[in-house]
């Protein structure tokens, strides 16, 4: 069964709490856009795509109260979290619904409105994510050993995966697949989520620190590096969890090819350069403790950011839902667009 | 005052149990040479230096039930961990030692001969950090910033510390010093043992993951990273805590020096490259958890390397007793056991 981390029910919106995982299968509740928010804000829901479809919804939690409270919503679901720009797309989705309804004469509430739009976002999302795994998989040999940081998979997604939906096509297309996973440190998406995914799903996966990607390389001859990403500037420098720049540096290194997987959404034309990309740090907490357990003493300094940009000279090539985008990625990824 | 992680009084080895930190300063109490072997296998006592000194205190304890359980216990202590090179070097001392004592006419007790050796072994550590430190803070400016990995401190060795023992020097020598360091799961001694270590001395000490080395290089304006060794081949290649290839290969992509802080007694020309080191492997559940906190879910697998093996061409220099030692290192380092 595949797995649906964000469902629309009873005039609510359900997100399988990522917080909780591995150790609890847990649908968050959020009835306001403001809880969605908070959902956002806390990674309750989390991963790029995931974190727009979410955002979405909220917007059409907030329009049962009229379009004032629903533009209102989509303001504070904007400063949720700045670096992925999925986020930012959905919303102005939804605002261009908003105010294409205001501009008609029609009978029907604008939350169903809107929602008839935050569905498609959702339903499009996995279609998006089927046809990135199709064009993912062609890349791979017969087998393959692929090496992934963070998650983005069916939890980062309206569900399928980018990164991971190329895995799960893979496997579709007859391929024996084996993954090892970056645990993703700090907040051990890696762990929790990849590795709980992947073993739901029955895959080979092996878990490691993420200091022991580029041993991991040579050890099990991995076959392709693959990532999602967070924002792809024009140049196409790409913003993606802390780690996987370092991971690019060292697949160049072991001379293994690397793949960002993501929808044409996360590309940001209006973004030059990666160093333009704003980099969310988040509360230090996260490096001093390890699952609330605390791994620092008292009084220590630690620096959080929860994305880092890959220089696109680094970049093998972009999976997208369009197809396989190779270099130079200035030219052809704005092709991509028309 | 100067930080004793190991010490010897009333006939017994105390160890500082490097488990507990950073929540509690307590030290464990070895009375025999199998408690020693055991507190070194559990990570009680870690980092090179420091193990090569504890097996001969451990030697001590067993020799006082004579030469054969002195002999019995030197095999025993060799079992305990594969990679670090001085634990052999420093049990080598003991038996030649064992064997001097044999071979004398000598009315004093064989444990007060070897006891003499190992604090000898434990005296001369202390006074080559030192050494090591001089001639390592020669190569950083006047202010600079460091970036480290694991602890090659005060707590991996005699007292003082080979990379942090440079970071001390420094700043004995009037020179304004922040330190950046790597958490360095899955054991965290980065986090648990430098961040310590370098606080309770009043440094400058910034915590990061593992994986924000890259970034942390260039947002903190890195001037060099500088690790210890647990072994380095006759060729420079150099085994030393997983994730410190990693940082070698980031600090060749943003153009920083890289050094390896070592005493000579960490040179085992009787290894010809990298690739013939042993690597210790440990257990899947230290990557599955920290701390007993469990981060994967139930039925992962995972691997767990506890060192990996920097390639000379990687290394700047490396930081002896007996001076800075630069390529070619075949050479050179050879030069520096004559």
């Amino acid at each position: 069964m595949n797995l649906q981390p964000i469902e629309w029910r009873d005039d609510k919106l359900f997100l399988l709490d990522q917080r909780l995982l591995p150790e609890a299968v847990s649908f968050l509740e959020c009835r306001t856009a403001e809880e969605t928010a908070l959902a956002i804000e806390s990674l309750a829901v989390r991963g790029a795509p995931a974190i727009g479809i979410a955002a979405a919804y909220g917007v059409v939690l907030a329009s049962v109260q009229g379009a004032t409270a629903a533009s209102r919503a989509i303001c504070r679901l904007s400063g949720t979290r700045p670096t992925a720009v999925n986020l930012f797309w959905a919303l102005r989705r939804m605002e261009t619904a908003l105010n294409l309804f205001s501009s008609m004469n029609t009978e029907s509430p604008l939350s169903s409105f809107l929602l008839e739009e935050a569905v498609a976002i959702h339903r499009e999302d996995i279609e998006i994510n089927r046809a990135i795994g199709r064009h993912g998989q062609s890349l791979l040999p017969e087998s393959s050993t692929i090496l992934t940081h963070c998650n983005a998979g069916a939890l980062a997604t309206g569900g399928y995966g980018t990164a991971l939906g190329i895995v799960r096509a893979a496997r579709e297309a007859g391929k024996n697949i084996r993954v090892i996973a970056d645990e993703t440190r700090p907040v051990l998406q890696g762990a929790r989520l990849t590795a709980w995914e992947l073993n739901r799903d029955g895959f080979d996966v092996t878990l490691i620190c993420d200091s022991m990607a580029g041993p991991a390389m040579a050890k099990f001859e991995v076959d392709a590096v693959i990532t999602g990403a967070d924002r792809v500037a024009a140049n196409g420098d790409t913003a993606n969890k802390i780690g996987t720049c370092s991971l690019a540096v060292l697949a160049a290194f072991h001379g293994i090819p690397f793949y960002i997987a993501a929808p044409i959404s996360t590309l940001d034309l209006s973004t030059a350069r990666g160093e333009d990309i704003p980099i969310e740090e988040r509360p230090a907490a996260e490096v001093l403790a390890f699952q609330g357990k605390r791994s620092a003493p008292e009084g220590i300094k630690a620096w959080n950011p929860a994305f880092d940009v890959t220089p696109s000279r680094l970049i093998t090539a972009f999976v997208t839902e369009r197809g396989v985008v190779r270099p130079p990625f200035g030219e052809n990824l704005r092709r991509m667009l028309v």
